[in-house]
C-alpha cells in the first residue's frame, strides 16, 4: 500500500556532504531541489543535515538519521576520486557493512574514464566500490556512482547516495528514484517542457512564484540559457497525481498560462 | 583568549527552523548568508540543521547541538506571532529555562506595533517572552525580537536566536553578533559599499566569484535593485583581518578590482 493510499506520509531525511555549504561559499540548492521533489512525491521530509566531509562525521549524521523513524535518506556529495570524497565509505561504516568493488560500476567507471581520454587510477577506481549489498546507479553525466541502499529485513528503510555536482544529482535523481517512489506511492508524473525566447528568467519569476503557491502538487523550473547574447530559457512543468487525467491537464493548464505570461512580456514560446 | 591567537578555531553550529526549507518552496540563504560570516570571523561551522516549526524537534536539535563541542549556536526562524511560532519556547524547553516575559523587549514590540498603526495583541506580546536569562537583541526591520543566551558557568556555550526573514536576521547579525565576535577573535573588519548602475547582478557575477575564491577572508554581497526600470545594485565589499591596515587596504583593493571591472562591462560606478 503506497503512502497516499494509506494516508500516511512517508518519511525521510536529506544529508548534505560538504565543506563548501558549511563555509557558505555554495547555498545548498542539491537540499531544496531534493525537498521539493521529494514533497511533490508525498513525503514529508523531516529534517535536512549538513556536515562536512569527514568520515567520522558522515557515518555519525547516518546514524543518527536511521535511528530516527524515516523510510529514506538521501545522501548526496562526496562520491569523487579525491582523498577527502569519503561518503560510500562513511555510509558502509555506519552499516556496518564492508566496501567491495562493484563490477558493474567499475565498467562504468571504466567507459567514463576512456570517454574522456583518462588513465584508470587507484583513486578513479574507488569510485566503483560501494557498500556491501548496494545497487550501483550509473551516472548519465559525470563519472561518479551512485547507490541503492535497501536496510532492514521488510525494507523499511532505505538510504540513496548521489553525487553533489548538481547536474549529475539531478541526472540521477530523475532517473533511478522518482520513476520507483512514485510507482510506490501510485503516483503519475506528467511533464512538459518548452522554450522560452527573449524574456530573462528573472522577468518570468514572480508569475512562476504565485502559480506554483496556489497548487502544492505543480512543480516548474526554469533553466536560464544565453544564446547568440540572446536570454532564452527551458520551462520544464511537472505534476504529480494519482489521476493520470488530472496529472496531463494540470501540466496542460500550467503551461498555457505560463506561455500567456511569456508572451505579455513580450517574449516567445517555441515548443 | 581568542581563538585566531591560541589557533583554535571556534565551532558554531546553525539550526535554520522552518517548513518552507524542508518542502524545498525555499532555499536555505540564511544558513549560507550564516556560514560565510561565521568563517570570515574565525569560526567552522561544523553542522547545519534544517528542522520543521515543531516544539519537540526543535528542542531536540538544540539538545542535540549543545551536546556536540561547540562554542556557537546560531537559531533562525520561527519567532514571530503566529501559533506555530515556537523557536523561543522551544530554546527554554531545551535548556530546562521558563518563559518570562522581557521588559526591553515588550517596549520595543508596543513600539513596533504602535508604528504600523496596529493594536497589541496577545500573539504580538507573545514576542516580547524569551527565556529566562536571555538578553533581548532588538530588531531595526521587523516586529519579532531574537535573543542572546550565555551557557555554563564559564560561557562556553551560547545561542544566539534570530528571525527568519533574511532582511532582518541580516540586520540583526551584523548588529549585535559581529561586533562581538570580531572583538573576542581580535579580528578588525573593514567594510566599504558602492553603487553600480547599467548593469545586472548576473553579468558582475563570474568576476566576483572568482575574486572571492582567491581569499578566504574576502567577503563580496551584491543587492540587486530596479532603478527607473534600468539594473543597478549596491556592492558591499568587506575584509576581516587581525591587522586594520590589511582589512582597509584589502577591501579597498578589491573593491577598485571590481569597479574596472564594472566599467569594462559597460557599468557606472557612484560612491
Amino acid at each position: 500500500m503506497s503512502a497516499f493510499q494509506s494516508g500516511y506520509a512517508a518519511r525521510a531525511e536529506l544529508l548534505t556532504i560538504g565543506d563548501e555549504i558549511l563555509t557558505g561559499r555554495t547555498v545548498n540548492t542539491n537540499a531544496a531541489y531534493l525537498a521539493r521533489k521529494l514533497t511533490l512525491l508525498g513525503f514529508v521530509v523531516k529534517r535536512i543535515t549538513v556536515v562536512e566531509d569527514g568520515q567520522a562525521q558522515i557515518s555519525q549524521a547516518i546514524t543518527e538519521a536511521l535511528s530516527r523513524e524515516i523510510e529514506l535518506l538521501v545522501v548526496t556529495g562526496g562520491l569523487g576520486p579525491t582523498y577527502d570524497d569519503v561518503t560510500m565509505e562513511s555510509v558502509a561504516v555506519a552499516l556496518s557493512r564492508k566496501m567491495k568493488k562493484d563490477e558493474q560500476a567499475a565498467v562504468w567507471v571504466g567507459g567514463s574514464v576512456a570517454r574522456e581520454g583518462q588513465q584508470m587510477t587507484p583513486e578513479r577506481l574507488k569510485m566503483a566500490y560501494l557498500p556491501e549489498g548496494a545497487k550501483p546507479l550509473q551516472n548519465p553525466v559525470g563519472m561518479a556512482v551512485g547507490a541503492w541502499i535497501e536496510l532492514g529485513e521488510g525494507k523499511t528503510q532505505r538510504i540513496v547516495v548521489l553525487p553533489g555536482v548538481p547536474s549529475e544529482m539531478e541526472a540521477m535523481f530523475e532517473h533511478h528514484v522518482v520513476p520507483v517512489l512514485a510507482r510506490e506511492q501510485s503516483l503519475f508524473l506528467a511533464e512538459k517542457e518548452f522554450k522560452v525566447l527573449g524574456i530573462y528568467e528573472a522577468s518570468l519569476a514572480p508569475f512562476v512564484r504565485q502559480l506554483v503557491s496556489q497548487d502544492e502538487l505543480l512543480y516548474v523550473k526554469t533553466h536560464p540559457r544565453l544564446e547568440a547574447g540572446k536570454p532564452s530559457m527551458l520551462v520544464h512543468v511537472e505534476y504529480a497525481s494519482q489521476s493520470k487525467q488530472k496529472a496531463q491537464d494540470s501540466v496542460e493548464a500550467a503551461s498555457l498560462l505560463i506561455q500567456r505570461e511569456v508572451e505579455r512580456l513580450g517574449g516567445k514560446v517555441e515548443s
